[in-house]
Formats: structure tokens, sequence, C-alpha cells
């Protein structure tokens, strides 16, 4: 095989760079791979548009058709986004025998299995790695770097937006709206930033990661999601007081074989690795128990890093061609799906009050605690802006996600608590 | 080539956990390259010794020559140590046509461009990923993650036994030789540990990245060197006070194709993410053109990290052997080897002095300064613990090394000025 063809479907700035990056290392990449790899199609919305890179025009068009049911083709890169069009697009190359390289990580959080399955039914590769922080490494180093090693805990800055919002709040002292509006002016962030502010996009990195890692079938909903729009100045200049910084960090840990995966805004020790992961940034720290402790760090998105990642994946897929060893990315899940409960999950908490600020209510309160058995690790009562209030800032040791709840359910129910006004997991201690 | 034979060189701590991998995980390892990888023989010096993982009797031998005229063995992994005797021992496997998986920096510091240039004479593999930072897969990112990117710098934390001393003189205020001894009866530092001390075992570490990274061919006598004997704890308390974390970095950059590659104690901003790598974990900074910032972080050793990045160099050689492209680890150097001038090498200095405490002498030293165009970002001048006497510390802003080597001549020769304490680089704030 001295030549893969290659169609292209997208060419928007990660299309672009990885076009340029094609032409640019081609004799280097011919020699690592012992093929030559060849742009022959790309699908664009508009073929007559100027484009930022050296094209012939016959390459261009706006038929899906020409990729897909293409022989002349042996890989399809996808880097145009989209769910539903997008998934039917794919299984259509891979029933026409067609290894694919994606970026995109919404199709794979919704579709990915069954995309795998079909894929090796029919021969063929998906890899993925572009699809969960760009320019790290991260997919590779689970399925090939720690292959031969039992992860245990994923935990992962996998959004670049909330990370620069979380940063600039904590850093310069702003609220959430004005942080938000400036990261839209300069492109940190989407016109609509749901999907990155509500935790839904780390969510779907947090399951890509989590299946490869555990090598169990979970899907989005089995993610405890919440997001940092509740995140107040109040809140970070209390953590800050004790010690930590908020991040909204996916965590993905496994044990005795159940597993619990979650996108949630964490306090993290101030000197934590993660921790010190500031602005567009991401990072994901992986826990193996051969290897130990590993991070990998480097920028979440933007045009070369990803392109950088899809042509290292690209190079692969020749690679395995060549091999005979296509097909065998779906692992069949080798577990049953095994959730846990919620007095399974452990973990310490953050947890700031408005009480009347009169005898007995510390009492009251730590009544509640003592009866779920709920210990401190630190307790800081300051008095509130408002009248008669006072505020109070507990971090408890590591208790159960049911402790948890039970507690703040009676919480609730005293007379003098005014207001739960925030509670946030804390890790990163052991 | 349902089967691939291996000998092992070595059967201590990692040598061991290899062997347990290789058992542990037969299945996973056969589904991802192809093939089933079966040791045959292992050189160990005493046969009849009691080990801690399951061989076969006849696997142990004491003679080198049945691994390396061994016509059944395609495979040898080299985890014995040593560098003539070794540097022989794997000439001989390569002439007969063995590929190599290695973790022995030394060896590979000293012989590795001519062991790889005989290897690709004979189409032979040399995989050494396990010889820099044990558990952090760093070669492998330089040479396949990041392949299709141009490197500009590499900042390094390479060393776990300098890095665990230096974060137990700052975090817990210890003078160099308590902390010395400690590590040593920890296990952390061996016996004669100059080596590590000095800075030789981390510019080893950092020639095999700097090659790989700008394809030249630099040896050990091109790398700066030194230590970290000299670092007091009055100089962490300064550097602390004024922001920095003092850490040993490699550092190898490049610059209109002329490089630099040394080894030096040197003062990060403490929130620098080198600047949080505690204790005896090691980390690796890459700037890459388009990925940017990229950082590599965990356990620089121990067996079961190092025993996974070898195997998983071996699973890369099987591949290899398969797709019929062995021999093409040593990349012919594409530049000839230029080495940056004093006056090309740029970084900003951290310079302490003891001084006479009287009138005039801020101006007789600014006037040195000065007269070399030096200009400053910091300065600090605190009472001496001796009569008449004051320190002062000044961080100069970025000035060339041939103007710092100047201004230091020029100190020296003022009445003034009684020492020059310490002088080291700072990094990271650009």
């Amino acid at each position: 095989m001295d030549q893969v063809n290659v169609g292209l479907c997208g060419l928007g700035t990660v299309g672009t760079g990885v076009v340029k990056l094609l032409q640019s290392h081609a004799d280097e990449i011919k020699y690592k791979v012992g093929s030559e790899i060849q742009i022959k199609k790309i699908l664009v919305n508009d073929t007559k548009k100027k484009r930022d890179v050296i094209i012939q025009p016959e390459w261009l068009t706006d038929n899906p058709e020409e990729l897909v049911n293409n022989p002349e083709l042996d890989i399809i890169i996808e880097v145009m986004g989209g769910i539903e069009d997008t998934n039917l697009l794919l299984e259509k190359a891979i029933r026409n025998k067609k290894h694919i390289v994606t970026a995109n990580k919404d199709l794979m959080a919704v579709h990915g299995q069954k995309l795998l399955r079909l894929a090796k039914e029919n021969n063929c590769d998906i890899l993925y790695d572009a699809s969960v922080a760009g320019g790290i490494p991260i997919i590779r180093s689970l399925t090939e770097g720690l292959a031969s090693d039992r992860i245990q805990k994923i935990m992962g800055i996998v959004n670049g937006t909330t990370n620069y919002i979380l940063t600039k709040m904590t850093d310069d002292e702003l609220a959430f709206e004005p942080v938000l509006k400036e990261a839209q002016a300069l492109g940190f962030a989407e016109a609509d930033p749901t999907s990155d502010v509500d935790g839904l996009d780390a969510a779907r990195k947090m399951t890509l990661l989590a299946n490869l890692a555990f090598k169990m079938e979970i899907g989005l909903d089995d993610v405890e999601v919440s997001g940092i729009r509740t995140i107040s100045q109040e809140d970070i200049t209390f953590a800050t007081s004790l010690g930590y910084t908020i991040k909204l960090i996916g965590i993905a840990s496994i044990h005795n074989g159940k597993v619990e995966v979650s996108v949630e805004p964490t306090l993290l020790p101030k000197d934590h690795p993660l921790a010190l992961v500031k602005n567009e940034f991401n990072a994901v720290y992986v826990y193996g128990e051969a290897v130990g402790e590993t991070m990998f760090y480097g920028p979440g998105a933007g045009s070369m890093p990803t392109a950088t990642a899809v042509v290292s994946d690209l190079m692969d897929v020749v690679k395995n061609i060549r091999l005979g060893i296509t097909g065998n990315e779906y692992v069949i899940p080798q577990y049953e799906k095994q959730l846990k409960e919620n007095d399974e999950k452990y973990m310490q908490y953050f947890i700031r009050m408005e009480v009347d600020d009169e005898a007995g209510t510390f009492q009251n309160i730590t009544n509640v605690f003592t009866n779920e058995k709920v210990s401190f690790q630190k307790i800081l009562q300051l008095p509130s802006d408002k009248e008669k209030m006072a505020e109070i800032v507990m971090v408890t040791h590591k208790i159960s996600k049911q402790q948890l709840l039970n507690s703040r359910e009676n919480l609730k129910g005293l007379d003098v608590v005014n207001e739960i006004i925030s509670c946030y997991r804390v890790d990163g201690e052991d």
C-alpha cells in the first residue's frame, strides 16, 4: 500500500490545520508510516469560497456521497461537527469500509459506542483523540502508554471556556456574568454558552474517558452534572481564605468494580497540580495502579493543536491498515455497567450557609451533623452583611453523598438556618 | 509472525516488573499488536537466586551469548544498567539483527547516536522511552504525538532525587546535607549521590530529549551543567520572598537554528506549573510551534512505572516488525550542530551579594550594571548578620549570558562588594 487516500469532511479552522500539517510534513509522515497520505476529496458547504490553504479545486465538493461512497478513499477525517446528520454520514462510510478519524466529542459521546461496534463489524478503525482536550494525547495515553495498567481515577479540567471564566473570577475578583460577556467577546465562549457553562461539554468528554478507562458502557445519563453558574464571588473568597481554588472538575473513578462519573464545581488545595491550570488550558490527571499519578497538560482546543491530534490519529490508522489490525478500537465492554450508589460515593464537602446570629445556633447545626456522623476539617464563622445574621462555612471530612443529602435536608428543617447558600465537593487532599 | 521471542537482560526491580506486566496482560497485548510476546531467555548474575516472579528455570542464564547470539530471539530488553560492557553487548545483538528496548539513559546519552546508527544499518529498532522520566511517555510524545510539530523549547524536572531534596529544603526549611542524608536513608538518593546531585543524570536525559527535538547530534559535552550543592537555605528564603521556587531545571531551546542545552538551579514563579512538581516527581514542559504549551507529569522512576514504559516500547517494536518499518528510530541529524554563544543566550538572573553597608555602595554597584546595559525587575536590600554588611538581591530583566559574566567580573573588582554569594537563572515569566 504505497498510497492511502483520504477524504476530509469540513474545512474550518481544524480542517485547514489538518491540510497544512499534511502538506508541510508529507515526507516525515511517509517515513514514519511507510505510505504516502493523499487528500482526494474535501466536503464543504461552499465550494466557491476562498480558502486560506493550498488545495486542488477538484478536491472540493458539497456532496457527501462523493466521500462516503467513493471507492477510491480509504479514510474519512470528520472535523465538521454536528451529531445526527454526521452520524448517518459516518455510518454509511463505515459500511463502505472506510476508516474514521474524528474530533467530534458530541457525536462520540452520543453515538460513539454504536459507531465503534459498527466499525468493528466492518473491520474499520475509529480514532478520536482530538475529541478530548485537543492538544493533549490523553486517549492515546489511556489506550497505549498506560495500556498495561489499571486506571483507578481520572480527574480532568476538560472544558477551556469554564476554566477561563473561573480563572478570571478568581484572579480578577469579577462576577460570573461580566466575565462570561468578556469571554464571548474574546471568542473563548460561544454566543450560546449553555453546553460549556452548564457542564454538558465536559460531561461528554468524561463519558469517553470513563468508557476507555473502565471498559464499561457508560452513557451521558450516567453522569452527574452541575455547571458553574451558581459560583459567586463570595464562594471564591471563602474558598481562597481556606486555601482552596474552585475548578470545574470531571471525575471518573472506580472502586470494587463500581463506577462514578461526575462533573461539578470542586474545591482543590491551591497547590494541587490541577489548581494551577489556568485560563483556557486543559489538564487530565490519571491515577493508575502501576504508574501511580500522571498528568497531561495542554491546550484544549484551537486549530493547530487539534490538527496535530487529528494527524497523529491518521498516522495510526495508516499503520493499523498496514498491520492488518484495524477494527480493534471498540473493546467489547468487559464489565457490566455498575454505578456507585449515594452511600458508596465518598468525598469531602464545602458547605456555606446563612444562619441566625444568636446563642444556640451553632449547637443546633452541629447536632444535625453529629446525628449523621459527619465531622469537620475546617470551620469558619463570619458576620453576615445582613443584620443579626452570620455566615458559616464548614469543610467536612470524607463522608458519603447520602450523609451529605441527609444533613442538608435536616439543616433546612432548622429555624436558625436561613439559607444553604452553596455546597461544593472538595477533592485532592488524599 | 504469530510469536515474537524476547530476551531480557536484567531481572532487578524493573526487569521483574516487565515480566509481571507481560504475564498479567498477555491477552490484551496480543490483541493490540497481533502477535504473542514470549520471554525465552533472561540474563542474570545468579541463576540460583530465588525470584519474586513466576519464571521457567530454563529461561535463566548468566551467559550473555545465550541472548545476543541466540537465533531464536527477535528482541532484547536491556534493564540491567552499565555503560561500556552493556554497549558491547547491545552492539553484538544489533549486528545479529536483534531489536532493542532499553531503560538505560546513561548508555543512551553516551553511545545512543552510535547505537541508533548501527541499528539503522541493520534494520533494527532501538526504543528507549523508559530511559527518560520512567512513567511519563515523553519520548513517545516527541516522536509520535508531537511528530507533526516543531519543538522550540523543552523545560524539564528530570531527576527525582534533586527534586525531592529541593522540595524538603523548601517546605521544611532544612539544609542540603541533612536532607540528602534523609533521602539516602529513604532510598530516594544513592550512597554516591554525585551523578544526581551534580546534575549529570539530568544532563544525560536532556541530551536525549534535545537530540530528538532538534534533530542535531548534541553530546553531553555540549550541556552546561551545575547541580544543587550550592543552594543554601538563605537562597531559598530570598527566592520565596520574591515569589519564586528554586528547581533543578533542564532547558533545551532553539532560536534561529542555534541550540542551548543546560541543567542549572533555576528560579520559577511560584505558580508556574513546574514549580508545583514536588518530591520525587518528574515533569517535562514542551513548547511546540503548533501545539503551544504542553506538560507531562508523573513518576520519574520506580519498578512498575518504568516497566509500563518498557512494555509499551516493546509493543511498538512488535508492531514495527510486522509493519516492516524497523530501523527508523535513528533520524539522520537533519541539521549541523550549532550551539548558541554566550551573547545569544538570553535569560533573567537572580544575583545575591554581600556588600559594605555604607554610603555610595549601591551607586557603585548600579554603575557596573549600567555599563553593561543591565536593568532590573526586582531589588531587595536587607541588613546582613555580619556587622557593617548588607545583603543585596537583584533580579535582572532578560540579559545575555555575556552581560552577566561581564557584570560579575566587574563586581568582583569593586571594594564594596564583599562576596557574590549566589547567582541563578530565572525562567518562566514570559
